[in-house]
C-alpha cells in the first residue's frame, strides 16, 4: 500500500488525531519478575484506552531490524523508513534546529586532537566543553569558491557543517577513520557529480587545520555522515492534515519539520507538553507528541526510571482525553529494553482509541496483551492510515 | 525489507546460531485424535525451548503456496524464494554433489525406451538399475566444438548432464514430451543467445541415440530443466557469518553450498548429525542442521513414523542445548502432513530460543500453540534477520 493511494483518498475534516509517542516504549522482562517496564508500570489510564481501543504490536522497519530515531519516526509518520534516507549529518542538523536549506550538504563534525605528525590522538578532543566548542565554530566559517560553509556547535566536541552552494553532492567519503594513531582520511568522491564537493570539503579541512593549529586539544576536525535534507512530501499534501509537533528534544522537532509539521514551543516535562497541546488544540487537527524519557531511561539500563517515566505519561492521559480528540494513538518509535541498554528490534505496544476502532479483548496496555490485540503484529507505517480511517478522514477507495 | 538492508547492518561476532530444520515438520490432525504429528509427539525438550523462547508459524513462499525443497530452503536461508530460481537441472546436480562450475548449463536426464520409429514407449526405460545407469553415463560423455559434456548418474533411470563451455544459455526447451507414442521433442532456443546451446544439445542427443541404439530399454535420452547455477551472494557476504551445513541428504548439502556454507561430513542418523555439530562447534558461528525423516514419513503417509522421527530429534535437543548456542531456531522448510502424503501449504511451527527473544505465553511446540506465539504468522524469510538480531549480530539501522 503506497502513500499515493492514501493521498488519493484523504480528505480534510474537523476530526482530531493525537499521536502520542513514548520514545523507546517497548521493553523486555526484568528476569526477576518476568514483567517488562510497561507491564510493571501502574497505568490505569492507558489500560483504559487499551480496553476501549484496539491494540497491536508495531514493527518500525522490519523483523529483527533495530531502528534509529529517524527510521523509527518516518515509519510512524507513514513514510517508508527504508526508502526515506535521513543521513547522520541531516539528523545532527535537525537536532539543533539548524536552519538548513534545500541542497545543503550537511555533515556531523567532531573536534579531535592530532599530534605533530597529524595522527589522531583523541577522536573527541577530550570532550571539550560546549562553551569552548561555541567559540571555535565561528572561526571555521568560510567561503570557498561559490560555496558558503556554515559551522554550528552541538554539544561537547560535536558540531554541524553545512556546505551551501550549487552543484553539491553528498556522495563523498567520511574522514573519521574511527581509530587513533592514524591521520584523518581525505574526502573522496564516490560518484562523478561529487568531485566538486570532495575538493571543497578537503580544502575546508586543510584550512581548518591551520586555523586550529594552536587550539590543542581541539586542533583538528573529523567529518562524517555527509547527507542532504530529503525532500519529503508534507503530511498536509499526503493526508490533508494540519499537523503540529510537541517535543522537548530538538531532534524530534527536526524530524517533524521534515514532514511539514508546525513546531510548537513547549517546556521540558510531559505536563508542559500537555499544556502546549491544550493551548494550541483548536489550531490543528493532528498532534505528534513526543516524550523522550522512557528511551533515555532504557538506554541507561534503568528499569525503574523507565517505569516511572511511563507512569508520568499515564497521569496526564485524562488531560488528553478531556479534550475529546477523535483518535488517540499511543505507541513508540522502537523498543529500548532496560536489560539491553539500547534500542532493539522488538515490536512495540500500540493502541488506537477511537469510537469505531472495533475493540478487541485486550484489557491492559502491555507487550503480552497487545500480542493478542485486534491489530496483530503490523508495520508501523500502517499507523497513519489506521488513525486517519478511525478519524473518518479517508474516503472509499475505488468505484 | 531487503537483503541489502541486512547486509548493511550485519556484523561478525562470536555468538552462535543453530538453525535446526525438520524437513516437512508441519502437519495436519489425524482425524481420529484431532492432533497433528507434532502435537502427538512426546517432545519435552522442544516444549521447553518453546516455553522459554518465542514462537510463531512461518510461511515459506506465500499463503496457499506449497513449496518444493529449493524455495523452502532459500526462504529459510533468508533469500527471496520467488526471486531466486533454482532450476530442476541444478537441483538434480546439487542433489548428487555434482561439482558444477559457474556457467554450466545443467539438465536432468532420463534414459527412456523408443521403438524403431523413434517413438517413446517408456519414459523411464523400465526404471533400469542404478548400476546399469552408472555404466551407460560414461558412454555419453563427449565434447562438441568447445563444449564439454559431462554425464553423471543419479538413481534408476535419472542422470545429470552438464554442458560446460563458453557462451551457453539455459534458455532452451525441454525434449521430454511427457507422453509415450511420440518422439522426443527437439531442443529449440527461446532466446537469441541460446542458439549455440540448442544446437549442441541437439547434437548431443543425436550422438547419444547412436551410442545407445543397442541398449534397449535404455536406448534414448530425454532432457529437461535446463538451468544454470544461480549466483547467490553468500551468507558470509550478506550476514558476516561463517556458516556450516550438516545434512544427511545430498540435495540439502547442495542447497547449502549454493549459499556458501561449508559442508560437514556426517553420518545417517540425527545422533550422527549432533556428533558432527559437537566436533565442529568451535569452527563456525552458524550451523544449518537438516533432518530428512519427518518429510519422508509424511510423504509415505506414515503418521506414526513421522511422530517417531520428531521424537528422535527431541532426544538430542539436550546435546544441542549443552553447547550453549546463543540462538536456537527449530523449524521446517514446509509442511508434509501424513494425511496428504505430500508437501503442503500450511504454515510451519517455528521457535526461536534466545536470551532476549521476548518470550510469549506458548508452553509447547505445536501448530496450535505457535499460532498464539509472539512471532505471529510470518514469512520464513524473516527467520534469518530474527536469528541474527537475537544473536546481537545486527547493528542499528539508520541515524
Amino acid at each position: 500500500m503506497t502513500q499515493e493511494l492514501i493521498r488519493s483518498i484523504a480528505r480534510s475534516t474537523s476530526s482530531k488525531i493525537i499521536l502520542l509517542v513514548l520514545d523507546g516504549l517497548g521493553g523486555l522482562p526484568d528476569p526477576r519478575t518476568g514483567k517488562t517496564e510497561l507491564e510493571a508500570a501502574n497505568i490505569p489510564n492507558m489500560d483504559r484506552l487499551a480496553r476501549l481501543g484496539v491494540c497491536g504490536l508495531s514493527v518500525p522497519v522490519g523483523p529483527g531490524i533495530t531502528p534509529g530515531s529517524a527510521p523509527g519516526h518516518t515509519a510512524l509518520f507513514g513514510y517508508d523508513p527504508v526508502g526515506v534516507n535521513i543521513g547522520r549529518g541531516v539528523l545532527e542538523a535537525v537536532g539543533i534546529d539548524f536552519p538548513g536549506e534545500r541542497g545543503d550538504v550537511l555533515a556531523r563534525g567532531n573536534f579531535c586532537s592530532v599530534d605533530r605528525d597529524g595522527n589522531i590522538t583523541d577522536r573527541r578532543a577530550g570532550r571539550i566543553s560546549t562553551e569552548l566548542n561555541a567559540t571555535l565554530c565561528p572561526l571555521l566559517e568560510m567561503s570557498i569558491q561559490d560555496v558558503r560553509i556554515i559551522v554550528a556547535p552541538v554539544k561537547e566536541h560535536r558540531f554541524v557543517v553545512a556546505f551551501r552552494g550549487t552543484g553539491l553532492s553528498p556522495d563523498i567519503t567520511e574522514t573519521d577513520p574511527q581509530l587513533t594513531g592514524v591521520p584523518p582520511n581525505p574526502v573522496t568522491a564516490i560518484s562523478p557529480q561529487a568531485a566538486k564537493t570532495a575538493r571543497i570539503a578537503n580544502q575546508f579541512i586543510e584550512i581548518s587545520k591551520g586555523i586550529l593549529k594552536d587550539k590543542l586539544p581541539a586542533n583538528m576536525v573529523l567529518l562524517r555522515g555527509f547527507s542532504q535534507m530529503p525532500h519529503l512530501p508534507s503530511m498536509k499534501e499526503i493526508y490533508q492534515l494540519k499537523p503540529a509537533a510537541i517535543a522537548t528534544y530538538p531532534m524530534y522537532r527536526g524530524l517533524a519539520r521534515l514532514v511539514g509539521m508546525d513546531i510548537l514551543d513547549t517546556g521540558t516535562t510531559f505536563e508542559d507538553e500537555i499544556a502546549t497541546l491544550k493551548k494550541h488544540y483548536n489550531s490543528y487537527d493532528f498532534f505528534f507528541i513526543h516524550f523522550k524519557k522512557p528511551d533515555a531511561a532504557g538506554e541507561d539500563g534503568d528499569f525503574a526510571r523507565k517505569v516511572e517515566s511511563i507512569e508520568e505519561v499515564d497521569r496526564s492521559i485524562p488531560a488528553i482525553v478531556s479534550l475529546k480528540p477523535d483518535v488517540i494513538v499511543v505507541t513508540g518509535d522502537h523498543s529500548t529494553p532496560a536489560v539491553l541498554k539500547a534500542h532493539s528490534w522488538h515490536p512495540i505496544p500500540t493502541l488506537i482509541n477511537a469510537p469505531y476502532c472495533r475493540t478487541d479483548a485486550v484489557t491492559e496496555f502491555s507487550e503480552s496483551a497487545c500480542l493478542r490485540g485486534g491489530l496483530g503484529i503490523f508495520p508501523a507505517m500502517h499507523i497513519m492510515p489506521l488513525a486517519l480511517a478511525n478519524a473518518l478522514k479517508l474516503t472509499k477507495y475505488g468505484a
